[in-house]
């Protein structure tokens, strides 16, 4: 008799009951029916209560501003004052019990503050809406983030200018199409990194910008008759200025999506030297030892290191992708103003806020404690000519033949060297002049790949003083 | 003072200490370093552990064939049978301690098995490893989704042409270009769905062959050399055979991928009728009501009804598109065999098969529910003259005129009774002959729409009597 | 006998050769085997052939920098600048024959060169490599077609505001959940778009950063030892700078990605826009009335007007999302240096760039040429209750009742009017007193839509005058 | 003075004339204002012509059902059946104008055909409209397609296992997380592919049984009163059935969605193997030479070859993966029937199937003629201890040891070696007796990788006449 039986559902349902929501496996905590469905769709406090910090922060701002504008008196004020710092206290503290039935983190605090001091609670709501107070936490919440990522990358940058530092002058194969090219320091490799990881962090500053103006007092969707100062709170709250129209403060979503295309961006970085990461952890490559801690042993090959965190920041990247397109599908022709849908805009980016966080830290951790193996690097460049160029121009500096041409001599000493398989620097003078009569002695100062790498001295180039050059230039946009 | 700095991150931070990794809030967590962030990105437990059962399953197949084969003992594998129910029944109950230094789902249930039987435990793992292991639980976790999803289809079908039946009579404008086109009736309008959501159906039976397989005895990747029945496992476990290859068994994540790609589709289809149940339950129109289970009110408007579960099922069809795009950009490109990358697979499946069957049980409680308006689909028929192709179709068949023609002579028919502003029947036969002079007294019989709607007869078309006939044959299919 | 049989191979293939490749319908093209498959899927001339000025213009920077730095005579650089600049004119004239056997724009324009001033051609390539070359190419198409992108928009916002101008009063239903909630004006809901798109504008000025820095000089991807001037070729092209790493100049797509992603949301702002002109179009609306030049008719029912250049615009921004999940696809987890992966990046933009375009002229021509339907507009506010806010917002102002408990009192008088299907300003002062004794004979003056408008004079809120200081200040914006 | 000047726009727009739609370079085509705007955004033409064979079979079977069921003359039948057979010949063999003015296929092919033959054209548009027309001939592509693609997987499933059969033997190491992990062969390597490429094909013909059913005799939407046989046309056309409700035969369409995921999934299959092609070619590899037809070399270094051709195939996955999320965002929440969007579906399935055939021909052309190279590949197991868990194996086999403890005595072992820089078969009896005393000299036996892979003998495993097994089973599937 089988653990299973052939049609897994035959297990779980019996003959005379066929429908799933029975199922006590499936779909048994719909057994309340509707009211139990809808629960499960429509609240949304296992997500929101994340910016629990931020709803408070907007409500204290808004009460300040309600009595600066005499909207409420100021004894009001201070008591909803009061009362919502006891409450962000206690949620802190993991003393705060979240109801369902109250839907989201704007009713559960709301009113656990009505528990507290009664009908001034009421107050609270003047001249706002739900659709604005979700809109200015949600742009506290992902600012916030946006700074913590700031740090991060600061953090991040300054591992690679310490790694890259160390390895300025290490000799490595530059790769075209995974074929050796041409000689490059492992130094020079991380610094495109650099160069890459710092767009994204300049891109998520160019974000943060749209990302802080605030929503708070375009209530529904209409603005207020109350006088109320929405200049006063947004400053209060830190945001760069008020949305200019109520409509579109609370109907629009492009702040998360363009943080979100940032991160997939960001993460398709990250993604790319997670893969060299995994290359060059590899039998064929071992340019590099990943720290123990980021990688994975097997009990019967002690000596095996699987590249486990580079695989899984190079994986992850999907997830976030996954995240920019689900909230793109969610907003796609939705009319204005606020619709439910956008409800469903939080999970997309909390999931990718995780996932990017952690993509971050495990980068870090392994740049910070990889060893390269030098040696491995220098060995690889033995094959495959990578002074070929270097020879080339240097028939066109020295010699004057136009470049094609150049090539042209070059592609014939490859061939011949090939076959009598030595490297460029071991043939002899009067082979290479078989290719080219004027080629003097003075050639062979150039055939060699730390030669090539300190000729390639042209702005950007792999040449050891520019690496540090620019090394310098990097420490000095973050400031450390 | 403001109730947040400026920059948020100044609150957060000592000016002393930038680091993000010091904020009690952002990255406290990763205050234990290295081995915190490998923990936080490489441990799978808190997701895994949702197919303990299918693990549990699996364990029990592989030790069952283990037996027969004389791999290991009669006694040996009764031990670990019972100690593996046990240990199943425990995490069923709730009784049972998850473990993040152990990892995964495999791992806490060995080591529980070690901790009940000790040395014995060993054997299990016999001619297996993880990596055939979890490909297992996948496939049978997602098999018996599949299984649960077909369930709830039957169920939503059912609705579907129980609301149907009652309105196969019940006369609506059909739409082009979300303008009034020709008459069509409520319940063919739903037939549209029944017909949609069994293609959506059948395609996850499809999709299930695929998933059906066991890849369980290919072991790390290679097989093994242990006389070991894969058959029987395959058997034992309700999978349709045992997969043909060892390194695709653990390689390959298309069961996945389909899976998500058949769920993407559907939700499609289901964010199409919840779009027109937005639109049909606003003021234009006004076609039905949404059960208040469904919707949800205002404190202040008490009238008013928002389709909030119909918006969040329209909106979910983000997610599960996204969970798909996720794990595409996952497997883009990895080479064989397992790599880490995999593990990535599970969040993107999880969490849209929580949307989805949330979508799915949304709708079933709608559409069971929902009450729908004869008289305002009837008055939205009274202008835009959706009888227009009724008039032309007559020409032809009555008059004998080319079909272009017969359109060219309404078109002027439509125009004059435009200017007029009166429906077409509305005309005289004087008027109607100015357009064309053989039209006689009998066009009047056919210038209304629910003649329109009993006309059009047609295999698959609006005529109510071929709805009925739908129906049956739809229930038939899913045998209720 | 059919006309084409069951399985249509059957007809296509011969039984005695199954070969796709010999049918002459499928593949045909192939008939040559290897070459002309690889040339179908290598030779990017097709495609490449659309940025031939940039190209030039990158070569013709290039070429004045050689003579600059002393690498070529001047007599070099004047010969190679006429005849670039002679082909350059022949391809916008149409007069260049494009060879695919030259595989890409660069090596046909550099053979052309060849052709006309022979072996001199040949010292034009020094110092310079495809994989810089193409990056230059495509990072100056991409900037003229964002400053491009930012006319258009100047031109998209400007017909807006007019647009916005003439309506800034027209009093309008505004929605939540596409339910009626609270009157706005036409004017006021066109705001929130020029909002939305001036931050999609803003968000292409600050790609343009990224985009406009030169990898010129990078070579094949480690520099050149030629004592090249990469700053003057990044300012002869207009380039901000040179880039700073040439493993990061000729390996990074971010660019071009960013570029995407902010085509990506702005296509999903217009596909809102687009949306709500299908709605406001169709019957249950008719808020507005599309211009005959973007519908079209049907030849049967004249008085119809399908939306088709709305539908279309809401349409493509599917396709814009596509080409940039497509392109992140491509580069997910590449390694340095250049991979011929990137190829595959110009199809996506420049299909992108197309459909783009096209929805913002289309776009342009909508909304400059539509009829808002003011009574329409006004006549769907009869209804629903638009002014509960406004009732409960006087209750707390004028009344001094807490908020939520003018909510409560609102929600008895509406369900009240309900009953009596009446609107609430239709109601007596007695009738309204059941509610709350205080209120006043004044409460009328707020109980119409009008009134309401002009009330929420918040800061972005809808009151007309606001909304006319809104389009002032962004007239200023866009200096029109 | 720059060749550009720094902001490209000034050297295009004159000072006077911002407007971009003056600019010649861009929108000049757009002088003719909204005409010309509608007529790029609306016409499909240049897209739909493709299919203009589906086209015409479809006419040609509505007329001849349309003279059985005796709503035309048979002799009208004849006129009309030998006017299309003849524009069809003539579009084939390029003699047809197309028209833009005509919009799209059908209406040019119906003018051809009122030109030709007059007012009796105009009957063949009886009981049809262009939503199903357009809905037929898109499935009849679809389905053609399907078909052009199962012949070319038998192809590719050919060349696999014709070298498969070859190398059936030919070790080389099994790789997880890019490690080398236990040997297998490159034969059994290659029937991976085979297993998945297997699954895409039968995919693909699930997908088929969706696609092939008839939507013609739906109409605009609502069916017809012509009493036309709907199960003739679908005869007629080699369809399995006609659909069932006449609004989703115009509204659906999920079978080009179901569509574009297999080929997504497939192409995902391609970019794994293309990858491993990338990686086998590499220099940390050299696993097997790529035949030079699909690889480019370099004038420079005549040594090298890039594997242009799997780098393609490996980034052309990204296109298809993009069409489909295109139509994805095209498709969500469109209300029922026809919507102008749906006219966006044509263009992401024609690159997707352009794209795809290139992928699978050019990955038959590199299967054929790859060179691989057994001493590589066997070099590699030199290192790393593939041998690990076949000695595992053996002690539990023989010697009757738990699995988890045999893991334990071999890492000790492993770790020896690895100390000693030796392979495990080099180590003394009496040194592996340090780990246990019951080893004896038989383990010398299977401590070699060709002892290995003949061990996994498992259904499914590594050794190679379980290779040559799935082999034949294969090609017994194929038919060849």
């Amino acid at each position: 008799m089988g653990v299973m039986s052939k049609k897994s559902t035959d297990a779980k349902n019996s003959p005379t009951d066929k429908s799933a929501q029975k199922n006590p496996m499936w779909g048994g905590r719909f057994a309340g029916g509707a009211s139990a469905v809808m629960d499960a769709i429509n609240v949304s406090i296992d997500n929101d209560k994340r910016f629990y910090a931020e709803d408070i922060a907007g409500s204290l701002a808004h009460a300040q501003m309600l009595q600066a504008t005499g909207i409420i008196s100021a004894q009001d004020c201070q008591q909803i004052t009061q009362s919502l710092q006891q409450i962000g206290a206690q949620i802190k503290q993991g003393n705060f019990e979240f109801s369902r039935a109250l839907e989201d983190i704007h009713m559960n605090i709301e009113y656990a503050l009505s528990q507290d001091i009664g009908e001034v609670a009421g107050r609270l709501h003047t001249a706002r809406s739900r659709n604005d107070q979700v809109a200015t936490d949600f742009r506290l919440y992902i600012r916030n983030v946006i700074d913590g990522f700031d740090a991060i990358y600061c953090d991040l940058l300054t591992t690679l200018l310490d790694q890259a530092e160390k390895t300025a002058d290490m000799v490595m194969p530059g790769y075209t199409h995974l074929q050796v090219a041409q000689p490059v320091t492992f130094g020079h490799h991380l610094m495109a990194y650099v160069e890459m990881f710092s767009r994204d962090q300049q891109r998520l500053q160019d974000c943060r910008k749209r990302v802080n103006q605030s929503p708070l007092g375009a209530a529904a969707l209409a603005g207020t008759s109350f006088p109320i100062d929405r200049h006063m709170t947004a400053d209060l709250l830190g945001f760069d200025m008020p949305m200019r129209n109520s409509l579109d403060a609370v109907s629009a979503r492009d702040f998360a999506l363009e943080f979100l295309s940032c991160l997939s961006i960001a993460a398709m970085h990250l993604s790319r030297l997670a893969e060299e990461f995994v290359l060059w952890s590899s039998a064929g490559f071992r340019f590099i030892n990943l720290p123990d801690s980021f990688t994975s042993g097997s009990s019967i090959m002690p000596q095996k290191k699987n590249p486990d965190a580079a695989e899984l920041v190079r994986a992850k990247s999907g997830r976030i992708l996954g995240s920019f397109v689900a909230l793109m599908q969610v907003m796609k022709a939705l009319p204005l103003a606020y619709s439910k849908d956008m409800q469903e805009d939080k999970s997309p980016v909390f999931e990718a806020v995780d996932a990017f966080e952690l993509m971050l830290r495990a980068m870090i951790g392994m740049i910070e404690h990889l060893t390269p193996n030098a040696d491995k690097m220098l060995n690889a460049l033995q094959h495959d000519f990578p002074e070929a160029t270097d020879l080339a121009d240097w028939l066109v500096q020295v010699l004057g033949i136009p470049f094609r041409q150049a090539h042209h001599v070059v592609g014939g000493i490859v061939a011949f060297a090939e076959t009598k398989k030595v490297r460029l620097g071991a043939l002899s003078l009067a082979e290479l002049q078989q290719f080219h009569a004027d080629i003097s002695a003075e050639v062979f100062t150039i055939l060699n790949v730390e030669q090539s790498v300190h000729s390639r001295h042209s702005f950007g180039g792999t040449a050891p003083d520019r690496v540090r050059e620019a090394i310098i230039e990097a420490r000095k946009k973050i400031g450390r």
